[in-house]
């Protein structure tokens, strides 16, 4: 079997594991069945799989689906702070049921992750997943404080994507270096690819709100509308007069859909172009180190997540 | 140090630990300081400190903070999904701040505990705890069901009070006696009497919910108000002939404070009575089990908190 096809197996192991074991409570299993019927794109638990390849512990199916628990709960929460309405195109837990089933479910999914966690019961992988839920939460809070605030840092808005995403990208490589007993440089090397790619996967979301909604196909300035300042709006904001300042302030919680003329002022601003030279910043780090990693397959795939990464336009 | 000043002085050092450890974000210690501000009763975290008191293990302070962290985060999530203005006599923290800010920091929270668990590092604590965590999110959604609900059964309600209030009893004084080494007989009868003080503590949560106000010194009929079939709604409506069922059904969910003829119309169906007779059975069991406890000092101190549970009035 190649390694693709290997990966892609594994993937659906890790589907039908967290498939298979729900609560029989009805509303609970209702609730279950509905959020795992689509299936993402896995891209955390397939890096889990990828830094974890050279193992034939059956144990890194488990931890690939602690990975996927663990990211649908902060899916689910963020849909409540956010009250989105939908989510991977379907409506969202919060919008078909309530708050109320959004806040709980996230939890069940969450204590479930950490009773797959005890299972595997090694403390190194207890610990990083530990601290990784409570750094994503604190990544989570601190961008409460940059919803219509334009005078956020760069550098707090580098410690919410590191937080919210690429936290979880490194703890998904690392863990599954863990568990495969790799030597300390391969673990420190995936990690920090990981890390960036995970910071770089963020930017280009950041980014893809800004553009066409009919090219992506999913709902486009759902940042904005939140009154959230990401990496477009602040490079434009740093690069804006007095009078555009305050044009780009109007548009900061607005209802409707952007304008063409103010997605105009956001490119004039630099705001898009800044944006693509950040995520190719972090593009070049995660390829840095992947270029460390010794062993070729591996090296390969990581390099091709964060190609994927940097140019995917959805 | 007699045993009672021990206890106290130990619960003085889970509260030194749990506000002394937390983030440097403003937004995060900002709100961390507002929710460890008022010192609550501590029942659980006392629990864990009564079962554990025979070994000098200082990990017992951390494991009783975990426990209160965990109660805490609960609270926090509990708030946001019954959208309560007010916790412990002072503002909830969606209510001061918002919805968002209530899950995240819940999921702060929570993470936080785990993170100590991790640290204290004993494996049976470990799974005891996460599979707690995850049965009180169970019994939270199971209590959604119970909304409107006035066929809802009393193995469901007995079930909800289990899952949201006795576990984390059971599991407080369980991980004490683990942390303590004690043996299967020990661990036995403690866990089964807390499991039952637990539901107890739950059933009289229940009935002073339909108290005089002025009397308890906090809000009542929460419950109602929001709907929610509860014990003494159960038992009165299920001796109420149709007409009174109709006017019971038309009291859940209103927005006012209930009645005199209200409660009046409860109190002849005996709602409260087979309310209290209930608590009296769960207090009769948790007392049998305390008193197969051989040391004489715990034995008492659990009969003491089962005595306090069911007596208290507010």
């Amino acid at each position: 079997m190649n390694r693709n096809t290997k990966i892609s197996k594994e993937l659906r192991s890790v589907e039908a594991l967290i498939k298979r074991d729900f609560s029989k409570e009805n509303t609970i299993s209702g609730l279950y069945k509905y959020i795992f019927k689509s299936n993402g794109k896995k891209i955390r638990a397939k890096l889990c799989l990828t830094t974890s390849s050279r193992t034939k512990n059956k144990e890194k199916i488990k931890l690939a689906s602690v990975i996927e628990l663990l990211h649908t709960a902060t899916l689910i929460h963020d849909d409540v702070v956010d009250e989105s309405p939908t989510r991977r195109g379907i409506r969202s837990v919060n919008n078909v049921w309530t708050n109320a089933h959004g806040v709980l479910i996230g939890d069940y999914i969450y204590s479930k992750a950490f009773i797959y966690l005890v299972d595997i019961g090694n403390k190194k992988i207890l610990k990083e997943l530990a601290s990784t839920t409570n750094d994503i939460a604190q990544g989570e809070l601190v961008q409460l404080d940059a919803i219509n605030n334009v005078n956020i840092t760069l550098n707090k808005l580098k410690k919410i994507s590191y937080f919210k995403t690429g936290r979880l990208f490194e703890a998904a490589a690392k863990t599954g270096a863990i568990i495969a007993n790799e030597n300390k440089a391969f673990n420190y090397n995936v990690s920090e690819c990981a890390k960036n790619l995970g910071i770089l996967f963020q930017i280009i979301d950041d980014l893809l709100d800004y553009s066409d909604s009919k090219k992506i196909g999913k709902p486009v300035f759902q940042d904005i509308k939140e009154g959230k300042v990401t990496y477009p709006f602040f490079y434009s904001y740093k690069n804006a007069n007095t009078r555009e300042k305050k044009r780009l302030k109007d548009l900061l919680g607005v209802s409707r859909d952007l304008k063409s003329k103010d997605l105009e002022l956001i490119k004039s601003l630099e705001g898009i172009k800044k944006t693509k030279q950040l995520a190719e910043k972090y593009h070049i780090k995660a390829i840095e180190y992947a270029k460390k990693i010794k062993n070729l397959d591996i090296r390969k795939e990581m390099i091709e997540l964060a190609d994927t990464a940097l140019n995917r336009d959805k």
